[in-house]
């Protein structure tokens, strides 16, 4: 018996109705009863969907038939794959992956260059520029979708049993609501807007804020920080972010329903972190952990890059990838990166795109890609030098490798800071590094054990789970698929005002009354001794 | 190769370090590799008793061995048992089995015959008292196990790999702390203390605190209840219960430690409850919900009991008990119960070790004891009326059974209305109840089939998951036995003073900060007006 039948639920309830012995050797031999579902994704671009690839790669393996709707400036969501069908809108998402690798070049270039705090400045407000255009063609987006009129009686005409998203643009949490489907989320949390503000309750005394590269425990001025980024955090979103989307939220999905809420009505949340990385912090019954779903044991490498692991001897390998993203980095950093790594008796892979360093030693092999997660796994790997995106930490963590950080943007300086609290992994400031403080965070991570150690153990805690995490995340997607939502893990207080949320008015109607309370005793106390004054002096009168 | 592997941790390491490949082979073989661990139990005595047996005899098929701490005046736990090994205090434990009964039957008493509302509080101050006497002889407990040097000795050498127990009573937190060992609390758990005050960050606007009879939809006066209540319970465990253990807790743990941080400090909590059952609400990393751990399928009934049930016909059966607790129920009560019964067409079995009621019908089987969970999970059994015990309720989701509540005492009044505002049951007031109105309120759940449908999709829900909840739980217990606690799915926040917790020095400093801004600027700007009137009026002097 396949372990995955596929059978619709109606069915399935009408079989179990009919032969219910039959149901049951059916249940018993097929833990996994699953139905042909449909799924409609909205993805976002870039690394974001290596992770949503994933998925859906997964989905199809299951019986799933998956649509995805990508832009016409698409970068790495290809419009034919043989794991989905596509719609392709003629907007653009905004995501430009070559904005992204110039930005971290100017950022670099600045940085160690020690240009003024102007040019940052300027560099910042381009980055602000490029947010705006990726939400005003994401509103542009919703608009476009919802007045075509035939492609919206087509999705509703397919039937679909959800829509999968990222929270990083609300298209699709916009189009869930509009068609009335359960919303599912794939997506990489810390702290962001949808930790404190969408989820659960979070005190700022010991949930860091996304960027602010604090940890669950801060000093007293650590934890000011955090708050006052927290307000800019609500300000911003308030006053940049929602009038976006006010006008096509208004205008398809009536008044009531403001940006927030959107996210907040999710069925689902399935996010891309475990707590053997993340901090502890509150939570809610729909929030499902899968970090490290993309992780998987290594295969067996290439010949010609086994036997240069192979060659390194008792004195193993160093693995060095800066994400897809960075191929190349400014001369003078990568001379010094390379002078480093030739005095090490170690050998190297190096995933660098640009041209061949002078100062490259022997022992230190450049390529244009490599097998990360084989290369990870492999017995000879001691050491990862990594920029900290959220797939290649976990990677690292799954194969119990230490890792040298060098941050640059977005959640990487968080996710590094992760690491190292947990005596895992090593920061070292690229904006300020030369050849001998590189030299010298490798030789630490390389030769103090209690590095490898502790990621080793992060590694078993990872690891010892009752289900691996890719398939808690398709469990998840399944069961609102059968359910159609998963309203029951969900709270709606998000539909309160904020004063009765925060129990503002109860707290000022107690306070009302006590106050009411305490003027009339008052009162009553002062009447009671005037009296009596009055009838004293009397008396002596 | 049988599945349950008996090796210590670090067998399992050497062997691992050692020949991977077989390694891997034993993993694939055996998905659930455990190592025979050592359990100390706290227990409960009463019907906590009986969940906890549930999880002990699981601990001992998967050879683990159990150690229980009882008390000589043990009512259900007994000193033999083949699942464990005992250990008996001379102290008793003051819960009693004759003080519940007395005092549902003098509540029933009160509440049926109106009597006046100082026979009512005099029958509280005696629940207070037995309260009182409960926690001093938990008190002592703690002083006789600890100053026993010899049995202390004892349990250090057993060298126990963690303290399981019941928050009811900090005996074995305490006992887990003095030792250093990891906690694992076995708790029904809604909103009390354990919710608000140790666990999870809970908004009271949409979280109900134990005993309200609220649910997760409050309206103004209703939010301002439950933060009543909230404060009373935090008065009530900072006068009352905090004292007990000041003493003992100050002299065997040091004077840092207070009462209410032994749990926070827990490694785990296993809760009785799931999200089917309870409100959504906020929980943490370290809470794992196995509501419905004890059920399982039904059983085939004895013949006798059979016969009976299938010469209902059609009609189907009706099963009726108010626990273990509560065998007997004033006379006229159980004329009222019985007469309305004997109306029925269905047949009812009803545990009832009181008389015979005059009143009662051909169609009614009194029995002194039931095999509930068979009989719930009768196809022939159509409505089950109950106390709302957490057991029975869970148990009438399991088998999809919509229940007739008829709440005593405890959380059974809480635990009803989670059925009733699913509309998979309906609760009648027992002390106001009457012959007309319990057959109404039975025709009602019998004859509207929203009850039977909604607890049918309750029992869906319930019984979607991706493991059974026993496998849950004690797939986390031993988690905690193989990595030695849980504390990375722990927060530390605890140890925090309150107003750095709710950031109120922040807000404070904050506050300082915005106030000094204002008032120099104001200072700045009267003396620039000042200067520039002076000016002006010596311009026109």
């Amino acid at each position: 018996v396949n372990s995955k039948v596929i059978i619709s639920e109606w069915r399935k309830l009408k079989l179990k109705m009919r032969c219910p012995g039959v149901w049951i050797t059916l249940c018993v031999l097929c833990p996994c009863v699953v139905f042909g579902g449909k799924v409609l994704v909205f993805p976002i671009d870039g690394s974001h969907w290596v992770n949503m690839k994933v998925i859906i790669e997964e989905l199809h393996s299951r019986g799933h038939e998956v649509s995805v709707v990508r832009s016409s400036d698409s970068w790495y969501i290809k419009e034919t794959s043989p794991f989905y069908t596509s719609v392709t809108l003629s907007t653009g998402s905004g995501f430009d992956e070559d904005f992204l690798s110039n930005f971290v070049a100017k950022l670099l270039e600045i940085q160690r260059e020690g240009k003024s705090a102007w040019m940052r400045f300027k560099l910042e407000m381009e980055m602000i520029e490029k947010g705006t255009e990726i939400h005003e063609k994401s509103g542009k987006m919703i608009e476009v979708l919802l007045e075509d009129k035939h492609l919206m009686q087509s999705i509703k005409d397919a039937k679909y049993d959800l829509v999968l998203t990222d929270p990083v643009s609300p298209v699709g949490a916009v189009v869930a609501r509009y068609l009335g489907l359960p919303l599912v989320f794939n997506v990489r949390w810390t702290s962001t807007g949808e930790g404190h503000m969408t989820i659960a309750p979070s005190p700022l005394s010991y949930i860091p804020m996304t960027g602010t590269e604090l940890s669950d425990k801060m000093s007293f001025f650590q934890r000011l920080l955090n708050v006052i980024v927290y307000f800019y955090t609500a300000v911003q979103i308030e006053v940049l972010l929602c009038p976006f989307y006010h006008g096509v939220i208004g205008k398809y999905l009536g008044p009531d329903i403001d940006y927030l809420s959107l996210f907040q009505a999710a069925d689902l949340w399935l996010m891309r972190v475990d707590f053997v990385f993340e901090f502890p912090r509150p939570t809610m019954p729909n929030v499902v952990y899968m970090g490290g779903f993309q992780c998987k044991p290594a295969k067996a490498l290439p010949q010609d890059l086994e036997d240069f692991v192979q060659s390194s001897g008792d004195h193993g390998v160093i693995v060095m990838s800066l994400g897809t993203l960075i191929g190349v980095l400014p001369r003078d950093l990568t001379d010094e990166i390379a002078a480093a790594f030739a005095k090490l008796p170690q050998k190297v892979i190096w995933r660098y795109t640009g041209d061949r360093p002078a100062s490259l030693g022997n022992n230190t092999l450049l390529v244009d890609w490599m097998p990360q997660n084989d290369l990870l796994g492999h017995p000879k790997t001691k050491l990862f030098i990594a920029h900290g995106g959220t797939n290649g930490v976990q990677e690292a963590i799954y194969h119990g490798v230490p890792i040298l950080g060098l941050p640059l943007i977005f959640d990487q300086p968080d996710n590094l800071l992760r690491i190292d609290v947990r005596g895992a992994g090593k920061i070292i400031d690229i904006f300020s590094m030369d050849q001998d403080i590189f030299y010298q965070g490798i030789q630490e991570v390389l030769n103090d054990p209690s590095y490898r150690m502790n990621m080793q153990r992060l590694s078993r805690l990872h690891r010892d789970q009752p289900m691996k995490p890719l398939d808690t995340a398709l469990f998840w997607i399944e069961f609102v698929m059968r359910h159609k939502g998963a309203a029951h893990l969900r709270t709606d207080s998000y539909r309160m005002p904020w004063y009765s949320y925060h129990s503002v008015d109860v707290m000022l109607f107690l306070s009302g009354v006590v106050l009411i309370v305490l003027c009339t005793s008052v009162g009553f106390v002062r009447c009671l001794c005037s009296k009596f004054c009055v009838k004293t002096k009397r008396k002596h009168d």
